[in-house]
């Protein structure tokens, strides 16, 4: 009986020293994740990068099941769920959440706006990850970025529509494209800006319905067969310089994650995230040799169509600011004065460096400023 | 008895089932980490990031104590000290190890070369990883990339010298500088580069010994006191358009480590290489503020000055190559076919990207091509 006792001491006292490592590292968690890509759309790189991190660094405990668009449910069915708890996480791009709220918008991507590297150093170094948790912060969830993309690949035209070359090339022209500012802006230019999923803009650009289409990088556009339909490839996307991609969470999973879960989720994210950029990078350099070896010819916008672009683009956006003011006034406000921030630095390290300074930085902050954003 | 035999029958299987967690999770590893910068040179940004991870994924388990340049040993006595095992891992600007083997030379910065954004891709997407850690395999170490800085801030001129607008403005100038190809290109244009610590230099341009001289990035040298000694701030800084910096580890102190921390360490350091690259960013540009309210005055190189620059730069690779080739040429190579590579698309996203394509790959490449590098 006495050694019963003292085995069972020992018991408890080992399970004592030993227990925050037992409890936090043998503590099996199982995560349903949605995601607003399907395997065709490599857009999911970051996130599931993120999920390979957090099972190696756990030793298999904390599993996250990935659930592409389409197999739970359909990719923007996957924000309520996340919201109401019955996925725990869901990858996303931000900016397909506007119309739950305006906020959303420019967290994604932003019209002749922020590039890749202007996202990364917004979101990890000037306050963004605070106004991306506070705009997904009211629907019960909590946000990480997990990377972001370079500029997408931008217009293609088939060979009757003939190359965009200048914003007279674009009047009269059926191209298909989502985002709302750029519809804004074609309008403006006389085009015929059509939305359409991008399952059927193939057969409706062969078909001739559409003059031309955009749909994303350079690496899914090959994907998608547009070699095969298209002849032109006009250059830069100008409405589309890059895309911010990352995790949203159910807040009551969140908080019932043990700590050292929580740390590790973070950090997976993190570097996630570096593994991402690069790899978009990479993935448009390698793809543009298997577009000109099937005979497409890639143009590029002069640069008067450019700065009338850039002037038609700060014009969209002091519009939507005017309408929508609230977080959405915000958060373009914090990205403005990063921008303006960043100006100098960039003039600067000029083509050593990254990117340029839309030309209505100033016009938006001081319209900011009769708003009274804060 | 029997109730003694139960309990010890399920404290064999709760150890049984719990084991590789506790074992993993609970076993406390302490490394000492010799680090090139002193406390006062925020290089150490990402290495420290990374033990601070490190240590909160292993819930304070894992835990490397960090020795700044000058504690344990001088910056360059950790080298040594990492391939022996004295210190477990070193953080380093690659390039100071030219000494020990040219082949480290362009792995830290490349006249008139990679950019920040050059090096991670090239790391993580086109194989660069391989060839760091070829190179200090030969000194019985790995490695790890933690980050990369932006552009360096270029010469600073004192009021009595005037600025540095073109090439021409370098004739005859004293300027501090340590890199070969800075003072390859110096010498060619009529200057006479110095090579002094950087404890040295502001007392040398403030007695009016030296014209003129460059050290690190904006940061770091408006605490080191220049905009108080120098008037003129000359950019681009065309001789280091970035900075690689990363971890050494010593081979044997990483294979005795738990598979486990071995994975926490390698995300760590991914992770943090993105803090670095978003942090530098933002110290750089953050610092122009301060420089400016102090009166110093920004010139900037002209075209035709830069054309000719990136031209010298050019020769000066191509006549390292012929005297190194072996593992610098493979290093080389790989970086001139990374740009190659990269130039459609960087041509492609013009200032929605980042960087540019030096004019000497074609003829860097064609070099190996005679060299018979593989």
């Amino acid at each position: 009986m006495k050694r019963w006792v003292s085995m069972f001491i020992l018991v408890i006292a080992i399970s004592f020293i030993l227990s925050p490592s037992i409890i936090l590292c043998a503590e099996k968690v199982n995560w349903r994740m949605g995601s607003c890509w399907t395997p065709a759309i490599n857009l999911f790189h970051g996130e599931r990068e993120m999920i390979k991190y957090v099972k190696e660094m756990t030793n298999g405990k904390f599993v996250i099941k990935w659930f592409p668009s389409g197999s739970l449910m359909k990719a923007f069915e996957y924000f309520d769920a996340c919201s109401k708890g019955v996925v725990e996480a869901v990858g996303d791009w931000t900016s397909y959440w506007v119309s739950k709220d305006p906020a959303f918008d420019f967290l994604g991507s932003m019209p002749f706006g922020f590039t890749n590297l202007d996202y990364l150093v917004w979101y990890y170094q000037f306050g963004g990850w605070k106004l991306y948790n506070e705009a997904f912060g009211k629907f019960n969830m909590i946000y990480f970025n997990v990377g972001v993309t370079p500029m997408e690949s931008g217009f293609r035209t088939t060979e009757k529509t003939g190359p965009i070359r200048t914003i007279a090339d674009y009047k009269g022209k059926k191209l298909r494209t989502p985002a709302r500012g750029t519809i804004w802006v074609l309008k403006k230019l006389g085009a015929a800006p059509v939305k359409m999923p991008g399952g059927e803009i193939y057969l409706a650009v062969e078909r001739g319905t559409l003059d031309g289409a955009e749909f994303s990088s350079p690496g899914i556009d090959w994907e998608m067969g547009f070699a095969e339909i298209t002849k032109y490839w006009s250059v830069p996307c100008w409405f589309q310089p890059a895309s911010q991609v990352g995790v949203m969470v159910n807040k009551k999973a969140w908080e019932k994650l043990p700590p050292q879960y929580k740390t590790i989720f973070k950090y997976a994210c993190k570097a996630a995230a570096m593994d991402s950029l690069t790899f978009h990078e990479a993935d448009a350099a390698r793809a543009i040799e298997k577009f000109k070896e099937k005979g497409t010819v890639i143009v590029k916008l002069d640069d008067e169509s450019l700065r009338k672009l850039d002037e038609l683009s700060g014009e969209y956006i002091i519009q939507a600011l005017r309408e929508r003011k609230g977080l959405f006034g915000k958060i373009l406000k914090s990205q403005m004065e990063y921008l303006k921030e960043y100006s100098d630095w960039r003039e600067m390290t000029g083509k050593f460096g990254f990117g340029f300074t839309p030309s209505y930085v100033d016009k938006v902050l001081a319209e900011c400023e009769k708003l009274g954003i804060k």
